[in-house]
């Protein structure tokens, strides 16, 4: 039985902590969070404990930590959790700072712990099917990948102040894609070029952000990817992405409620996509969490490990400094 | 706690058996089957323990079975249960003979306990939102109804002669479906044509039986509904229906494993439907089970019942006579 | 240079005429009508004279006619079209009465001339192309046909009356597709069921007909089809058929007037199909007159004959005469 | 009646003279090639007469000349045209050099003729409806365009040579979509920044171009556009765009010969897009040269202009330019 104790109980960490309470062999056996109450409610419902950060880190028994606490908190809890001998499950990122997050990689490396980073769209049985025909040869060599991300609506402007920015906070999933679909095979990011706007909400200004952006990112061997990223899309949460082979284009669509459409004197009517992320990506965060306690178990490779977090930072950092210089950077 | 005994290993009860093990308030206590290791199996994934049949309905603190034995075994089950005053879960179909099907609603009545039968399409996502849809008036009063329900491929000639012939096999299912979407106000049967052949298989022709049906039947209102299955499609399981109102038409398509959709010089290419009733109806099972215990707990009404089984029951008869006489049958 | 007579300069015949005389190596000569306007307006537009049908007939130098008047002149116009040696161009149907259709096919044969029935869905490319598969092989041995066929809206009262009602007015397309697809090798109707209601109109039922028909047919071989059909679709004209075969499906959908898609905060949004047969159809008339005239060139075999003509209208009866008499009829 | 001659003789010639016969009103009267068989061959077709260009500029009764020739052309005829006091339609591009372009711009409006540029997107039946939503607010304020614009396969090394490059020949089309759908409410780009790459063919790296391309704008009012394109998608012609707005999106999806899909054991498979140009525009290619008409008639205003040619061109200069240095234009 491998022992789990969760740090943060808001929404991620419920997602987190029930698929692993779910899995056999798998233990939850602490819950913590600065809000006791949240603590104590997820903790109650998992049959699971309350214990501190401290406390956690000390019992011998704990085998991994689950760190799905305030981004800010990250690399600190990495930092202890690898002191302490813990493998590690984190959410993304790693840190806002690229330096923090490699120091980040090297205590894990020094500790000699398993560290994966949860780049949950990975793990989307769309998308992973999409990156498994890719690698099968199914349409021959990558040539461009364009990836459409776009959120219901923007979060709160101090949650917008505290994120590190668009390119940061929401983008950093698509530069993950970017490396994972368009990278697989050793290639890296040459050349970026990005710009963005405030189009959805006249309050992202004053934050020194932008809620909608643009970004293309050329490879060493002139692959080309075009990202475009909303804060607020009035139909929905839009995820989707398309690679084109040198034999074909992989397409992938977002998912739905259901298949129902309906026909009527106006059209023919579709659901929209999936609500949000916590809908979206259900059977990916579980597919996640399971491939995480598989290759612990196994001793394989993390299909995202810090090293992948640390480069998709490098991107944001990279695309943040295009955007407010107005030119292209190269690598 | 809700202690639930499990009727049957199989391949449903295995399913069953899970669901109920995964909810909150139920507790799985018993799995009975004829063959011991397959009990022994269940049971030790699942933390409940072996039971014979005698003994968990001898047992006070069971307060529900679930039946998922072989279909010769319902009405038994159902009257025995009924008798030791336990709540009941049973696959369809009731019986294979509505005079038996209608005894096991009597038993039911008179131990006064609840029975919901699992027609497991009434919870599929995409099914279920139609009729929702249906029953708010969005596509106006119903008009007709086509069914399409394919196999992906007939099971053993062994089995179907058990099972009662395609009619009361196969469309037992398609006849719950015209009754809970074209007869949710009270409509009923009127008049009923079925024909078939064997086409996918010659070796169904020894079994009495046929492979591809047609049947239609007209309601009390003047409503149509036109039923097509086969127990081959070569593209896998087909499961969809659309019913056309007054002032629409609600189209209910296949579920797909991804929305992966492939470019290439012979065309575009999208998944096909999920490979059989496990896969496509997966999600179906977990909200039926949820449904039962819910229902259970609030005193409400099933969405299936075993006056449901019984009148899918006679329809199926209804449907096999048609067949062998060629003529059309009146209610 | 081949010269043509058109009778009729109603909605189908302007369809006919303009796309005459758009051909290459065709002169659209005259144009007759029972009402003078019509036929001076058409002929006006077209650069072609007006003529009766009488001097039509007599003048030598036409050498072909289109017969798109009225369904009750067809016959008779056949009839003395081929007594004039002219080859015969007419809108389906032949003759309501499958005797008179019979002696238009002897007419024919014994004046040795050329006479196609335009059945024009099988110039769809759509529909063609799925024949064409069919009999490249591509779904192996066809087993099911399903036929959706609904009309944006009734006609009035009085046309359906000297329609000869549903099945021979609006079926005989469908039993034509029938023998089209699932007839191709020679199979042929054995047993065939019909029924009906109202429920679009009540004002319907005072002509003695229905509005909404579900047909099923099973051929010599087994082979099984299923027909639904309503005057009145709420979300447009709906055409579409889906061919089983042992090795797969040939689904054909409605043609849309563009590939729009709106996603708003509602859902998904297609256009609806084309509004009715004339924009359903406008390549397939199109494709269907250029195919007559080519044919008559090369000598060869036209896609659609007065046998043809006469073999769905003998379903279309059978299948009125089922509906009266609530029984089957078998062949 | 109009008289018209058509300079060019070559396919997008042979496809505009077609057009320009079948109109009412409209009489095609010479059609002038540099290689005399073309030239015969075509006006044979349709009736015309075979003239030289100078021929053509001095008959008094020709009031339209259609400018079909190559691009190198374009400029030189339209000059002479409008001395000649002809009425114009000139295909896309007007010149390579923006300086001619704007000359020929100055030209038309001294002879005080109409002049329009075939960009022929702008008619095709899915776009243009995409714009009239828009334009009727159907999704609120526009906020990003996905501009995806792939050929089935690259021209000669040749051609590309003397096309003025992938910006100039293929993108210019993708440049008029942005303004047209991102700029109708007199918007303007602020900031471009393309880069590219040779994926396709080695050979092309020798013309001094790329077959690759990624180009990214953001207006005035920070609207930002990004465009996707490549000299050879292996599943044939894509020609999509995505325009999202506070209200929604509208997708414009390919055109497809048929809307057969065949389900099989490996999928469900639809159409690939129509193979090129000719067949994917051969609607917008008659509705363009009917606007002309109407328009010229009536006195209107073109849907696209020597201007909207002028301004094209302009963007297709900046994004070689930016391509060229790696860095951003700004306007």
């Amino acid at each position: 039985m491998t022992n789990v104790a969760v740090f943060g109980a808001g929404r991620i960490g419920r997602i987190h902590a029930s698929n692993i309470a779910a899995l056999p062999g798998v233990k939850l056996k602490y819950v913590s969070d600065p809000v006791p109450t949240y603590a104590a409610e997820l903790a109650g419902q998992l049959g699971a404990e309350v214990a501190s950060i401290e406390a956690a880190l000390a019992d011998k028994s704990v085998d991994v930590v689950a760190i799905c606490s305030s981004t800010d908190t990250h690399s600190d809890l990495i930092t202890r959790a690898a002191a302490a001998g813990k493998h590690i499950f984190c959410e993304k990122p790693v840190d806002l700072s690229v330096p923090r997050a490699e120091a980040c990689a090297q205590a894990v490396k020094d500790a000699n712990v398993a560290c994966m980073i949860g780049f949950q769209r990975r793990f989307d049985p769309t998308f992973n099917d999409a990156s498994r025909r890719l690698a099968a040869g199914d349409i021959g060599n990558p040539e461009m990948l364009i990836i459409t991300s776009r959120d219901p609506g923007a979060p709160p402007a101090e949650y917008i102040k505290a994120s590190g920015g668009i390119f940061r906070d929401m983008l950093i999933h698509d530069f993950d894609v970017f490396r994972w679909i368009l990278c697989a095979d050793g290639d890296e990011a040459e050349w970026l070029s990005a710009t963005g706007s405030v189009l959805t909400d006249p309050a992202i200004t004053a934050t020194g952000d932008v809620d909608s952006t643009a970004v293309t990112i050329r490879t060493r061997k002139g692959r080309l990817c075009q990202i475009n990223t909303s804060r607020r899309a009035a139909y929905g949460y839009d995820q989707r992405f398309e690679v084109m082979g040198s034999l074909g284009l992989l397409q992938c669509g977002n998912h739905t409620p259901t298949e129902v459409v309906q026909w009527n004197a106006n059209g023919i009517h579709a659901d929209k996509p999936e609500a949000f992320f916590l809908q979206r990506y259900a059977a990916a965060y579980r597919l996640e969490i399971a491939h995480f306690f598989e290759t612990l178990q196994s001793g394989g490779v993390f299909k995202s490990t810090v090293a992948d977090g640390v480069a998709a930072q490098k991107l944001a950092d990279a695309a943040a400094a295009s955007w407010k210089s107005g030119q292209a950077v190269t690598f």
